[in-house]
């Protein structure tokens, strides 16, 4: 049974779950439901799909996320970035449309599901952690505005062919200005504004009406809903489909979604792994970083490693009914916990009433025009800028500010999937070369105390023939060469220095270049005359050290416990003061 | 002119130049011209070039090197494992032997030239230090399997494809070890049992004679061309190349390298690319470890940067003149460095005497038994195999041993290049994966001292409701989350918890996502009622925190000097003895 609740968090919550509970999931899983409609729809055009493909997954992954997910409050489904992905892969080998797109994503869908559920069996969770704030940060900034951009032609009504490059979309757009459908402007603008309204400032308004804060906080929520219903009525009294060439939603085919198996073709398979990694990742990502800032609310846990598997089991859950990669979005999660979801039934309420949208309720969203649903990504992604989080990476550190700033680039200019893989190998790449050139200080002895401090930045006293050094950094292969010359560099240029001490307080591990390296250094050290000592070398290094022959090659050099004892040992009394 | 200096080191030694060292200089030069011929032939066979390609690639590249290079003793030239590369690189393009072949082998010899350049302008050096010496160990002693065994055909006279798996190799020996040529096995047994005899017995017997140790050693050199005399000889007087069958060298064209462009071929040049930047980087870190460990026997200093520029001169120097790539040879270095070379005009006579003999001496070694070269290869590889350093690794750091291990298994089973990137790949992964998950120790105060130390590893004392964490590792993106979630789980395991005191000294910097991290770590520990506080923060990283709002967001929390003041101030007297 402990088992089971491992990998079936459902068990954790069904047993004990009652009246009180079902009404809140049940007002969070509809409310959740009227957003995810427009929003799926939407979210499939953006990928290059049919509506309904977006409605498609947000059936059968929310009921799978919702008994195997460990997140209380996540809402699955088409998110904006991962449909950019499934968009930006596709569109360089099918033409949007067709037959082969869609089985692409579909196959997508399901090489990702496999992907993470791998992950989570294998407990690679962690794996995440590699892609550091800035980098994401950047990537979802870049892909923000390609998003944005996308949606062009949609709010104009004109024609523009998908490309990644944001300069062209806008050459093309402003090259086709002359041609904007103005009746399908309107419905955007007016959309827009709707949007914003409610989005910006109608829970002020309805607070100071007087409206309890939750509730004003749900209702300024429905934009979405208030956008598509006016503006559908619109486009079916006013004919404007007809009349003005106002795209639409059209015909959606009705009943539930087909169940079947994704196409097995080796090639393809060959061809989208990588992609579908990515998808995967960022996917994962995403969703996981949300789970775990809504758990904190509530002081509960989220398990990366089970979010894996549930999300895993989503995702293949959408690719074999139809639909396309899915992941927990940041926006509509929100939404579910704010609304009052307490366990993962929300979601399957969701999913429940979608299926019944797509079985009855399609007619009613025929007139919907694209231009509405565009102006519903347009605002969804325009959170996702971020200057913010470049302002404070420039100001605290230019290393993080660098990845946050070529990874925005790299999405832009070469796409977002080279651009996230880009951003995130330069980030490992600054952090290996600042740990490559660690910060080495020379110390003295804070007055009469036992403190030892960097010679520079206090004023301390030394001993001109002890040299006492504070490496700031683990030893390891990347760093030795730079140690080595650094160190015998500042010992050939005082050649009164007798005695070397390596301060290793910050020394967490030394691995086998770098023995090698020291146990070199000993020998050189010893033929300019100088002996080598070490200080305050921590418990599991020393242990390492114990099962080789190091102590022994260090010859007369000493291990002394503290910088303080080592100062006593090898100056006794000499000392003078540093200038 | 010290501008030129710092290019042109020849200036350096040029001007004090005298008779002694021209004494001196000379003899080394002719002993590595006469260790060079037959190695240059047997490593350009290695590469599966005609064998004067491998004397072409000795004369212009020394020349150049020995104006350009910062070393004194290194000597240049073809070398085995950059020779292993070029055949494993070009046998997937052309057959051997063809035109192509060898038109490729320039060009990698010059594109291997202009990336050392490059990168040498560009002070790229730094970049070798980021493989790792167990990954060079595991390289080196695969690539000098595959090398050895593939010269069992030369050994044998029998024929065996050329292929990467020694498997294969292997298995294609046994199936034809009844065609051997025995008269061919015959040379190739009396020349390894000569090299073998002269490498280790040798030097010991002339100094049982009394011979004096130095002159001892570079006797001991001759080996190679003792067996070169005496095979050559039993074959030209026997007739062994017409009556047994014995390969021979045979025709050399004789004159200088001729003078011409590489073909400057895009594609080519594009597939290439990756090759030529490996072999670049290999060779390189060949020659500048020599260099490196002459360097300071003698207390001389070698730039990095401007050995790039040297050996990329070298190496288009080869490309120019019917060479391929070039590089610093250990064995042959370490000959010029006994037999008294002092300054780089060894080279230059060690090139100028090659230069003679393939204008003049060709027909001498027209009867030259490749057995006998392929002798030569084995002995010189035999020395690369270190199982040593996969036991001390072993011993000292499972890590490191396993990123040999994997690195040779890799060059065995996938090839050379893929091999070294992969084992560099894989060190770096673990490097990360280390710092990723790093050691935290709980600390309390060692008897009534100021002292603080692992509760686990130390008789101290600590207050229930002051948890005081050392964190043994800079805080950065790939580490943020284990550690967010280990100090809230630790202190939601403990409610009586009310500080939480984060000790520094072992973190050198903290990026931005940990600093995001840490903030929304003092958030949440708030929630639940524990303050957390800073101690021991390093100079460096405290000002990166002051340009930020950090201190103010750390609300009622503290940065204190040191643990024993945290611990004054949070716990007043209250102590109690830990179990």
């Amino acid at each position: 049974m402990s088992k089971l609740r491992r990998y079936l968090p459902i068990f954790e919550w069904l047993p004990g779950y009652g009246r009180e509970e079902l009404a809140s999931d049940g007002l969070a899983g509809l409310i959740v439901a009227i957003m995810l409609v427009p929003q799926g729809m939407a979210y499939a055009l953006l990928a290059g799909l049919p509506p309904e493909v977006g409605l498609y997954a947000s059936i059968v992954p929310l009921v799978f996320y919702g008994v195997l997910g460990s997140s209380r409050a996540l809402a699955v489904g088409p998110v904006a970035i991962v449909s950019l992905m499934v968009a930006s892969t596709l569109g360089e080998l099918h033409a949007g449309g067709s037959a082969g797109y869609l089985s692409g994503a579909i196959l997508l869908a399901f090489l990702s599901g496999a992907i993470l559920l791998g992950m989570g069996l294998a407990r690679l969770g962690f794996l995440v952690n590699f892609l550091s704030h800035p980098v994401i940060s950047g990537f979802s900034s870049a892909a923000a505005l390609v998003i944005g951009f996308s949606q062009l032609k949609y709010l104009l009504g004109i024609d523009i062919p998908r490309t990644h490059l944001i300069t062209e979309t806008i050459g093309h757009a402003v090259s086709q200005i002359g041609q904007t459908n103005l009746v399908t402007f309107g419905i955007a603008a007016t959309s827009l504004t709707i949007l914003l309204v409610f989005k910006t400032r109608l829970a002020g308004w309805l607070a100071a009406l007087g409206v309890a804060r939750g509730h004003a906080q749900v209702l300024a929520k429905a934009g979405p809903l208030v956008a598509v219903f006016l503006t559908t009525m619109a486009v079916w009294l006013l004919g404007l489909d007809q009349s003005a060439g106002v795209m639409i939603v059209a015909d959606i085919p009705s009943g539930l979604p087909p169940l079947a198996a994704p196409g097995f073709d080796m090639a393809l398979i060959q061809e989208l792994f990588p992609a579908a990694a990515l998808i995967a990742l960022v996917g994962f990502l995403e969703s996981v970083s949300v789970a775990k800032s809504l758990a904190s609310k509530r002081r509960q846990k989220v398990d990366a490693n089970q979010e894996l598997i549930a999300l895993g089991a989503a995702n293949i859950g959408a690719s074999f009914t139809g639909g396309y990669p899915v992941a927990g979005g940041f926006g509509r999660s929100l939404v579910n916990f704010t609304a009052g979801a307490v366990t993962p039934l929300a979601s399957i309420i969701t999913a429940g009433l979608i299926a019944i949208t797509v079985l009855f309720l399609t007619p009613l969203i025929y007139f919907l025009p694209q231009a509405t649903l565009a102006a519903i990504i347009v605002i969804a992604v325009f959170d996702l800028i971020d200057v913010k989080a470049l302002r404070d990476a420039w100001a605290y550190n230019r290393a993080d500010a660098a990845s946050l700033m070529v990874t925005f680039a790299a999405v832009l200019s070469v796409g977002v999937e080279l651009g996230i893989v880009f951003g995130a190998a330069l980030s490992i790449a600054l952090y290996l070369w600042r740990t490559s050139r660690p910060h080495m200080a020379e110390v003295g002895r804070v007055g009469e105390t036992e403190h030892f401090r960097n010679v520079l930045r206090h004023k301390v006293t030394t001993d001109p023939k002890v040299l006492m050094v504070r490496v700031d950094e683990s030893l390891y292969f990347a760093n030795t060469a730079y140690l080595e010359d650094a160190l015998l560099a500042r010992v050939s240029e005082r050649p009164e220095i007798e005695h070397l001490v390596l301060i290793m307080s910050a020394v967490n591990f030394i691995d086998a270049s770098a023995l090698e390296s020291l146990e070199r250094m000993i020998e050189r050290l010893r033929n300019a005359g100088v002996t080598l000592h070490l200080a305050e070398v921590k418990g599991p290094v020393m242990d390492r050290l114990d099962r080789v022959s190091f102590l022994q090659e260090l010859g007369k050099g000493r291990v002394f416990l503290s910088t303080h004892e080592a100062s006593d040992a090898l100056s006794g009394g000499a000392r003078i003061r540093a200038a």
